[in-house]
């Protein structure tokens, strides 16, 4: 597998990849463009670093004339410039709600919206990622998709790879939400359930991926992750595209491996630095939202300390639950730098959350965002949000995978035989 | 409730409707556009009709100029042509995904395509017509938003009222899956579950609507049905439009009242009669699905008689459990007038077609759409449908909401510990 990304320009009239090299985030050292992700020198993470002059080549009228799908931010992204490329269930450009009434009861007077990523076809954020990731695994020579997954990853890589026609094998917690676990089943690939937890089969996949029997196959947030990490940016662009090519001033964002919290940040940045948006006056301030049953990254922003203490994860947002989060450094840099701030929710406090969330804007979130919602209450009453400014939280998952969160709580408000007297006894005809 | 539909014009420079009147579909009777869904003169169901010199002057190219939505043909549609008096999440313009692997599994040769109206905001198609009804409704004066439903009318239902800050209360056979009342009760409207089945819903609301308790309430399938049904042209002028202003040879539409595959029908009528596209050179053939456990429409279909017998509905697609169906009779008449045919599916074969669908797309479809994929096999199998012209099938919802159809098929294909000896005792390792 050492191919680089030039493979994947296969057809006449498209613009290369802006794409440059894999950069270490730790010790800045380089690497072409190929399946790694750790640093030789430090270990450290490595990220995709691009050409400069390439992205300040894009424009407005570019993007807006681009197709409907994060592919129309293709000139910012490693991968996928050649359509014929793409392997892709074209997710993206999902709702911006506006939220008036959730606004109105959690005393926010700025305008306040929802970024609906539950709109994306597996109904979660990681069909960017993924996306991102199999196009530039395609291009890399991998023959079999591959993931670690606490649920919405192993749907999206499961039905990208259906839809291309590609093996695929994923690995998840057996414990899983049975939500998560059938909608990854049914699409045929091999799913692996491990008598463990998130990081138990992180840990496993990072094993896996040194023998000879994976060598042909790419696990999107392992040897392929620089990749995959960028279709994050993608959340970015389209909420500055959407408010009219504005950065808003305050963006709530749940974290867990804190990955998603750094690459909107990074796509704020790009925009202003290639001259697509200005930023507002006094920036903007990137906040981070986990629950309390795996809150490290958040944890460690209350204590004041440089490093992350790893947990074990607790609680219902599954989704959320990694106790050792890769990214949890540079998503504390990002609120620092930016002056927003981290805080957690309770298991009853995301149920409420969710409820909040589906009563006020009928958006159905996953536990996810009901950690989002929850943590937005708690910044607002804690004065850390500023109530004033301009909000946007993102929802980046759906409720229906994550049922059981709410079984207990919602349900039929009557109980009735079918005939008038039946609705008469039960007091609806009043 | 009787002012007109007029009443919705509240901006200014806005196209006024294209409604001209309700009229009986039966004796042609005519009557204002009020809350009204039958003729006082032979109890025949009523339809919107047009001023055919207000469609006429519709054109391509303010369509394509059009919002992302239904909203784009809002010029073809009874209301909401001013967007401040729409009552909406904004659905439709779903994807159209080729389905190739599919078709070669089938043996089908023309181009496949599958419309995937799981997109929709609440994921099904009841996203348009719902739409469509609640902004009839409003412009007439109503305050409660109400329907009879067999789950994904009420979740849209719910989700509409919450975003728009109007009261709900709709009305369900208690024994739905559980995915669709949690998914309705979390939008916090009034949610009444019925000891009975979907046609005992249907005639408890038929008489709920005549009482003075709900006379404030616009029940969207019953008392403002005519402008409900008229939602379902959009996947008609969808499909056309994302073909590059062409109609399919071949469509395969599942049935419950039947109202679906009529609406799609008129839609491709339309759009040759106002001259947006020209009809196929052998026009377009219309077929219908049932599951075998509801299948009176198609039952009289292969008898060949001229009157529908309802039946008492058994089987896993609720979503279609409609014994009595309202619009079968006018389903049969398009299904003939095309050339066209119906076919009914078994439970087992229904749980076939949403694996196969899933495997072979990327798309995880609802019982219904099960039942869509197991009825085309039927109907290439016999010889019905032809393998060699281009087709459309229609997902009209979304697995999640129905997870237990497929739960003791599908499921991890491994269970391990989690360590390297793990995977290689699996045989993971060769």
């Amino acid at each position: 597998m050492t191919s680089t990304l030039d493979a994947t320009v296969t057809g006449t009239h498209v613009p290369p990849s802006p794409a440059r090299a894999l950069v270490c985030r730790g010790c800045g050292a380089e690497y072409p463009l190929i399946a790694q992700h750790a640093c030789y020198e430090c270990f450290g993470p490595l990220e995709v670093g691009y050409d400069s002059a390439a992205l300040a080549r894009v424009t407005r009228a570019q993007i807006e004339a681009g197709p409907k799908s994060i592919w129309r931010y293709a000139a910012l992204l490693p991968a996928g410039q050649d359509p014929a490329t793409r392997v892709t269930l074209d997710p993206g450009l999902t709702p911006l709600v506006a939220a008036p009434a959730l606004a109105a009861e959690l005393g926010v007077r700025g305008q306040l919206w929802v970024k609906d990523d539950s709109a994306n076809p597996t109904h979660s954020f990681k069909d960017r990622v993924v996306s991102a990731a199999l196009t530039a695994a395609r291009g890399l020579g991998f023959s079999r998709f591959a993931c670690a997954s606490t649920g919405n990853l192993a749907n999206s890589v499961a039905a990208h790879a259906a839809r291309a026609g590609v093996p695929s094998i994923v690995f998840i917690p057996g414990d899983l939400e049975p939500g998560k676990i059938i909608t990854t089943a049914v699409y045929g690939g091999d799913l692996v359930a491990i008598d463990g937890s998130y990081d138990d089969v992180n840990r496993l996949c990072s094993e896996l991926v040194e023998t000879d029997e994976f060598e042909d196959t790419a696990f999107v947030n392992v040897n392929v992750r620089p990749y995959y990490a960028e279709g994050s940016k993608t959340l970015g662009y389209e909420v500055a595209e959407q408010l009219g090519w504005r950065i808003p001033e305050q963006v709530v964002i749940p974290m867990a491996s804190g990955e998603l919290l750094t690459k909107i940040d990074k796509a704020f940045s790009e925009l202003v630095e290639i001259g697509l948006v200005e930023a507002p006056a006094n920036g903007w301030r990137v906040f981070g939202a986990q629950s309390a049953g795996c809150n490290p990254i958040a944890d460690a922003l209350h204590r004041g300390v440089e490093e992350i203490t790893p947990v074990k994860p607790t609680g219902i947002a599954k989704s959320l639950n990694i106790g050792d989060p890769a990214a949890g450094l540079y998503a504390l840099e990002a609120v620092r730098r930016t002056g927003g701030w981290m805080d957690y929710a309770s298991d009853d406090e995301i149920r409420d959350g969710i409820r909040q969330l589906a009563r006020t804007t009928g958006i159905f979130a996953e536990t996810a965002g009901g950690v989002t919602v929850a943590v937005l209450r708690k910044l607002v009453e804690s004065g850390k949000l500023d109530p004033d400014a301009e909000t946007v939280v993102y929802n980046t998952g759906e409720g229906l995978k994550t049922l059981d969160a709410v079984a207990a709580q919602v349900g039929p408000t009557y109980r009735i035989k079918p005939s008038l007297r039946g609705a008469k006894e039960a007091g609806l005809l009043r």
